[in-house]
């Protein structure tokens, strides 16, 4: 019963990051396999970077639920197009839930490789943003991960909370749950209220500089 | 004898890449070195990227072969640039064979290592398309890839062809030639017949939307 | 005692590092979030990279020490931003002391992983200078190391004379020493004497051409 409802969770953050590529690879000039592409690097982008980073085979390879739901996903936007990019708060949920999810994988793994708790936080704040970092760097945008609101900080969160609730012998499914929901909390609650980090500023564009590393 | 053939293959498909590679840099303020290491990261980067994945060694590294036939296409194309440069229709060809080649090594590398036959053809295709992925982003260009014609597709029908023949029981000989010929068809039609995908288009620019995944 | 100094220089290595990411990050409208992002993956990107071709644990899993060292980096930065930023000869002599010392740690580790002579030189350069190729990347600019100056270079000649002492019986303690200075002295020389590569001069904007490889 838990696996099903896991195993749904999973399909709907693969599905809701999908669509979040693939609504922003449109109007790059990109055709439907280069969308299927972005999506594609969107839902396992995180993942992969994990399992490399790990020495485990990547997970998508194992099972290929991951490369259907982003055609699904692909299949949907062209169909439902206006419809779906105009779903914006409800994406933006799901985005949230996608988020929280992940991280939540991705210190599990973590903790099963039998890393450092720092190491599992680390690898669930990879999990959960990578994939939306490499999908930014293909369509040639500055990260919005780097720019705006609280993102990774969130994942970052949910984990510190995740061995809190160990410390505290939580059971695994209570410490699993409160940290997903710590992840979304965040993520709404700095969206909701426009909570940002402050801004680094320079004194001058340090590109055209020359003395700095190149 | 075979062994001789497919060796002329793979450092043609290696010299036409880079060449790629090394042409698209030009123009981009990019030094020798720069250009060097385009050219580098467009022969290898899709194979080095197969690798990572499969966990094997790099095949690079066991081989000195690759780096120095880079080193060739530098050299050749500072020596022959113009020449080079307009040699525009005979390189697209070679570039055709090479990603046909490439497609065809993936594919091997990947049944070798037992995975389940689509990976095997997500395989080929990260082979044949990835290292000039990594070159434009490199050169912070959105990737030629995503945008235009038909080329990780290409990649893809080879790869589904590869295994229709296995399936008729071809021989592993009649079957690389046959997926190989494919995806060099596929390529040079497409190109021939500016036979395009539709494109992605977009109700407004996602990216100064506030409530998407980031 | 040569631990103590050893780990001296790695810190400060990984500090001046995480201060270039963070100083060339300013500007771009990134949160302080971001710019630690931007840092560590400027300090740690080089050696990470290495580890997952060599297939062995990234470093910093073993170690918190690098994170918490660029934390400290962007902590100073916030707080003595003005100073940092106008520090640039003082920056540049340090950074040319990470490369240094970064790619020697390279050509190390990949001599332990017993591969030949020219993949641990590739090896130090990529340490050396991976990390700003991914800081570049993911700040969307063309890399600084494409464009600009000797920089993997030196990484390539200290390598090259690293394996030179090698050759002539020095110790391994003599070796790394000369080879370190080398790559300082080489950085230090071509930058205060403007000595550059030659520019690769295109015919036209390949990028609007249609027979290229994409």
């Amino acid at each position: 019963m838990e696996g099903i409802f896991i195993t749904i969770l999973d399909l709907t953050g693969t599905f809701v990051f999908a669509i979040s590529g693939i609504r922003l690879a449109s109007g790059k000039n990109i055709d439907w396999f280069g969308a299927y592409i972005i999506g594609l690097a969107t839902a396992i982008g995180g993942g992969t970077t994990r399992d490399v980073l790990l020495d485990v085979t990547p997970f998508w390879m194992l099972d290929g639920k991951y490369f259907l739901t982003t055609g699904v996903a692909l299949l949907a936007t062209l169909l439902f197009k206006n419809k779906i990019f105009r779903l914006g708060n409800t994406l933006f949920l799901f985005d949230a839930i996608g988020l929280g999810l992940f991280t939540i994988v991705g210190i599990s793994k973590s903790l099963e490789a039998q890393l450092p708790f720092w190491v599992c936080i680390v690898m669930g704040a990879i999990t959960g943003s990578v994939g939306g970092l490499i999908r930014d760097v293909l369509l040639n945008e500055v990260p919005l991960l780097l720019r705006r609101d609280i993102y990774a900080l969130a994942c970052v969160t949910g984990g510190v909370v995740y061995f809190m609730c160990l410390q505290l012998n939580f059971s695994t499914s209570i410490t699993e749950l409160t940290a997903a929901l710590v992840v979304i909390l965040v993520r709404v609650v700095a969206m909701k209220f426009h909570i940002h980090l402050p801004v680094l500023n320079s004194l001058k564009n340090p590109y055209s500089d020359k003395t700095d590393k190149s």
